[in-house]
């Protein structure tokens, strides 16, 4: 007989950690709430035309693809944008912009397993359509930060830039799309030799690497550089100034630390303006990260819609909130162990049992059949707080023992008490 | 261009109607944590093999099989026992039993399409593993009745039965484990003529339609029939002893009418004791079943270890919430909408609106750069309590313009004593 394993690159949550995940989970479904967005849930499975519709060349090679049983081509999604896209130009199209949607769920994208890296891994997913304004690009580095900061993560920092700065610098001087998605891609993974390589002529290459050394001491330094070097490329300045509007929007009203980068590029390659990561000091991976992506619904056939987006890596997240030893705010219940003496009290305990349920106790109720003095040393190692015990002579006067565990004392109490007994 | 749609089968779950559904997920994490179960994510997608170890025939057939890129054959869940079979024999394999476990998710099964039938659907799923005592078996229907109740469904009843009650009777008249199977599953589908055509003797099928024809006005009563009827079958007696020990329990502390079905049989051919759904009067789907499968362990490699678990249906569940018109107990919060006079006061509005949601108000921003007389009328359309408006007199008054929207009355309000009216 083998010992089954999970599936490479995927893995099991189990307890603590499953909580962890389940608790960043509806912190992010709470800030959405608060900030006016509504859930979508949309299937794992999508039809591979869909995907396809969106994704780069790149997420396409690494989808997890195959026939169902009426041999339509299907895949798992690899992000949630191309099903909110659908929802957004069918069953929602008419409904009035803005449009304010969220997800959270898992995503599947075939990678190299490493750290932090699964090919099962689990998004919180905001979409804005509607609006092309600073506000709205503003909005979604606010929820992330929102989100961030209720979760109690410590110094953690955006990255931001704005797409349309290479891009346009890149289109001013001639270079075909094809090339410039070569050249962002390649940015994106921090190959910049690579990506210098790629630029077609020498003014064009000289262009990008002063970009790539362009740096300010605060952020607004960094644009009015920015802003100064790309002076002569009218698309870039214009991303520039973009840039400077939503920052403004975001530094002003009280998002910490924000680092711009004047040759941030990131991956997928329907971004066409501001793009944004968000990273702590101590790892070197992105914990979530977005942009704007104005040519988005018009891919999926709908009308030329502005939109602007953002997706946390809650596996990241989770790794994070690990790393800085971050403790949940829930707060656990008093756990408390039921055991009847004998047989025939079966039926009392499992009452007992239940009216602290009702009153939010965690009970586990003694299933095994074991003898008291195996059930006492098994709720000291699993660090109950008390063990109730139903015996004939107490319950005739309405009692049970409550042992404290910790204190490793016991008393009588009456069964109207113990809610409050337990909870004091 | 197409319009794109969801894979035959799957659907969409927007606002309220995924409210239902996180409300239905939240309350089955709940009741989970006060029986003492411990939550375990597992993937979607598992190793075939690991789910041909348990499925029967007719679940195998209508799963979501397909090739990883590295040419492992993999299938989505279609239920979740086997994943944690896999950690019970696995990562869990020296834990201390009793292990309770639960999970919640979406599985898949390539069925007809049809009311409360989709071929991605969720579940929330408990297992009991390490005790084959009655009490445990209890458990499961009462962490269902419990998990029913707290989402405030009415007239609920539970069917219940014994699995070896059946497999008693077959078994002492040399009915094979095949011929056993087929006769169950027909029984399941209440596919009564077939499953009695498949019993060999003449005997046999007159001990099946008895059963069948078994009733008593209430469980306890049907349990003292079933005994007599049986009496001459050694193994089916004591199932039916068993179910009586169970239902002693289950009643005595306070789950509901129980409908005791003595010829009750469940699709899946792993069940070896009790077996139980639930239903609403509105609907003849099950909303949710289980029982006991005390070879389950050993399938899967690990040493024998008695089992019992129960899943819920999340979409039906919702659908019997939607049925009932059931209101969701969660208290929304205000919704309020903060509008800039003019683009130099966004940041103060945006100021506004960050402290506003810090307080837990739901707060969304004018992103559209429209006229007031619009935004108002937008508010107004959607419902929201109140309108924000920032204006540069209020504001050098540390004031701004709060709109009742209900009332159509407004004040200037402090920007500190904001929270306090908004929620007043």
């Amino acid at each position: 007989m083998p010992t089954f394993q999970t599936v490479r690159g995927m893995r099991d949550l189990i307890g603590e950690e499953a909580q962890t995940f389940t608790h960043i989970i509806s912190k992010a479904r709470e800030t959405g709430a608060l900030y006016g967005y509504k859930e979508a849930i949309t299937p794992v499975v999508e039809p591979l035309e869909l995907l396809n519709a969106k994704s780069g060349e790149e997420i396409r090679q690494r989808m997890f693809i195959f026939k169902d049983l009426g041999d339509r081509q299907v895949a798992l999604r690899p992000e949630f944008t191309a099903s909110i896209a659908r929802l957004a130009t069918t069953s929602l199209k008419n409904k009035p912009k803005p449009l304010r949607l969220f997800s959270v769920g898992s995503v599947y994208r075939y990678d190299e397993p490493q750290r932090g890296r699964y090919r099962e891994f689990w998004q919180s997913n905001f979409e804005l359509m509607g609006s092309g304004r600073p506000e709205a690009d503003a909005e979604v580095v606010l929820l992330t930060d929102s989100l961030m900061k209720t979760l109690g993560l410590q110094g953690y920092a955006f990255k931001i830039g704005h797409i349309g700065v290479i891009r346009g610098i890149l289109s001013q001087e001639n270079v075909d799309e094809r090339t410039q998605n070569a050249i962002l891609q390649r940015m994106d993974k921090k190959e910049y030799e690579e990506a210098l390589k790629l630029a077609p002529t020498p003014r064009c290459r000289s262009m990008l690497e002063g970009l790539l050394e362009l740096k300010g001491v605060d952020c607004f330094e960094t644009v009015e550089k920015m802003k100064s070097y790309v002076a002569a490329y009218e698309t870039a300045k214009a991303a520039v100034e973009n840039l400077g509007e939503i920052l403004k929007l975001v530094v002003g009203s009280g998002c910490p630390i924000q680092v711009v980068e004047p040759a941030f590029a990131r991956g997928l390659e329907y971004y066409t303006g501001m793009i944004f990561e968000i990273y702590i000091p101590q790892l070197d991976i992105a914990l979530g990260g977005g942009g704007r992506y104005d040519r988005l619904i018009e891919l999926f056939g709908g009308e030329p819609t502005p939109a602007v987006g953002c997706a946390h890596g809650i596996d990241r997240v989770a790794l994070a909130l690990q790393t800085q030893k971050a403790t949940l705010a829930g707060k656990a219940g008093k756990r408390v162990l039921v055991l009847a003496v004998n047989d025939s009290l079966k039926v009392e305990a499992l009452k007992i049992a239940q009216m602290l349920r009702s009153s939010s106790v965690i009970v586990e109720f003694e299933i095994m059949g074991r003898k008291m003095a195996k059930v006492l040393e098994d709720a000291d190692r699993r660090k109950a707080d008390f063990v109730i015990i139903v015996g004939e002579r107490e319950l005739k006067d309405g009692a049970v023992v409550l042992r404290n565990l910790a204190k490793r004392e016991q008393t009588i109490v009456q069964i109207k008490e113990l809610v409050q007994r337990i909870k004091s």
